[in-house]
């Protein structure tokens, strides 16, 4: 499990942080990457890391300023015309599917996979064996959403050798064993799978929030995560501007990721007004309030360990 | 009058090239930028160049594939974010003002400026007293413009020192006989405006073309051009592709430069399937059947000199 940050900066492109999108790979996991928002060249970035478009089976929209979202239809014809044909499914707010259908519609485009829309508001988005992602909407004037992304526990791995120090032949049992079924032997004996079972692997959480101004759902959203992307478009001095555009500040930031306990802090969405020399500065704001923050850059990938 | 070449590839962006878009940088004659298509990233690639998206009064689609408007919608909003009042015209097939508008209604995006759209189809797209635009559909399964710039003629100067040697002082006719008017003095004498000018100054003709395959309406639209732009997707010895999917060879378009009488070809939409090494057997290929033959490139500029 790895992010990768595809694009970390606010409203328009600049040349140092393209609009925003952040691939989260989940290769080990499900042999799949998920993208989070998609703005203008996405696809570029996308060129520009081992990202494989086809490889990207779900795309999650926080909300649909054209930051977010106008790097879609160019995403989506490139990944028809490099030959992907895996089902891609499309989660955000209403209008998405709207944008995305005329644009293929009006450009005479046919990719050549199934493309699903849902349509997300509130609760659970997404839920199979490994993951469940939900939503809730943030405070951003428009509709805007946070994701939180839990990978549920997986069952600790089967103590073969211990098995077999009793004297068990491996065998269809096994498999119910790891199930933490119970057994009966040939001889009578009844085995508990549970006692044949490491310790289950817990699963990490990962949260990402859209743009919004400090509210209550980041906080739910954030709880105990592993992982906290926050949008931090303005500097704790700019605290006013800030409210006024629906965002939050390096320090409002923090603050959330220290309420909630998280891990570890990413900021992202960095207005292009911040240069280079200002962006320590920035980290340094958010740091004074949770230490475990990092400034998310175009390109960086940051790997997710297990726990 | 400069070409500022901003995507010179065809399909989809790869690293070498982005998809297509052309600046036309009329500074000199109406502080003014024309843009031909507009891909996605064009505004990244206006941020590699002195254009300055506020300047761009016009854009012209050829037509409507995304590698030719997908970068519409953003170009639009940050030209407005950037504080670009001034307004703007799309010309373009039927069907570019319902993508916009979608984008930008989707989007929640609300530009400061004036946007108006002209649907296309052939004929006369633009006229004022400096340039007259025409266009005519090419031959690319979906409709498809190409597009003539006439300059018009620019009248000579006014011949001031011919006027003084013959006693004549400066006044209100001096502005009549710039225009070429007939004009008597209070002596008596009727002077003839066309005796008090320089030569006439020979207005340019570019010709910006979509894709196309060969085509009539290529040699109509390019006859005696200064400038032909031409796509070339594909080398000569991939003819069959190009036509199967409507598109030209470098040879293909260096035939119809030449037929056209045109006086410098310049080669651009070319497939990302030629790497570096490949260009120069592309432009060998169409310098053999038209010598005055350039290969475009990203953020080429090209200067067009007065004649
Ligand atoms: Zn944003
Ligand atoms: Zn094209």
């Amino acid at each position: 499990m790895d992010f990768v940050f595809l694009g970390t900066g606010a409203g328009i492109p600049a040349k140092a942080r393209n609009v925003s999108a952040i691939a989260l790979e989940l290769l080990e996991e499900r042999g799949a990457v998920w993208l989070f928002d998609c703005g203008e060249a996405t696809q570029h970035q996308i060129l520009r890391t081992p990202v494989k478009p086809r490889r990207i089976e779900k795309i999650f929209i926080t909300h649909l300023h054209g930051d977010h979202i106008f790097g879609l239809p160019g995403f989506l014809s490139s990944r028809s015309f490099q030959g992907g044909t895996e089902e891609l499914i499309i989660y955000g707010p209403a209008g998405i599917e709207e944008f995305v259908l005329t644009s293929l519609r009006v450009s005479g485009t046919h990719v050549l996979y199934p493309l699903q829309f849902v349509e997300v508001t509130e609760g659970v988005v997404f839920e199979d064996e490994t993951f469940i992602v939900t939503a809730m909407p943030l405070d951003h004037g428009i509709f805007c959403l946070g994701y939180r992304i839990v990978e549920k526990d997986r069952p600790g791995v089967l103590l073969v050798d211990k098995l077999r120090s009793e004297g068990i032949k491996p065998g269809p049992l096994f498999k119910r064993l790891k199930n933490g079924e119970d057994v009966q032997l040939e001889d009578g004996r009844i085995l508990s799978g549970k006692n044949y079972l490491g310790e289950p692997q817990k699963g990490r959480v990962i949260t990402i929030l859209g743009d919004t101004r400090p509210c209550e759902a980041v906080d739910i959203l954030a709880e105990n995560a592993d992982y906290l992307v926050h949008e931090a478009t303005f500097s704790e001095k700019d605290v006013k501007i800030a409210h006024d555009y629906y965002h939050s500040t390096t320090v409002q930031a923090a603050e959330a990721a220290s309420r909630a306990r998280v891990k570890q802090l990413i900021l992202t969405h960095i207005s292009s007004r911040y240069l280079a020399d200002d962006i320590i500065q920035l980290r340094n704001e958010a740091a004074a309030v949770f230490p475990e923050t990092m400034i998310a850059e175009d390109l960086l990938s940051v790997k997710i360990p297990l726990n």
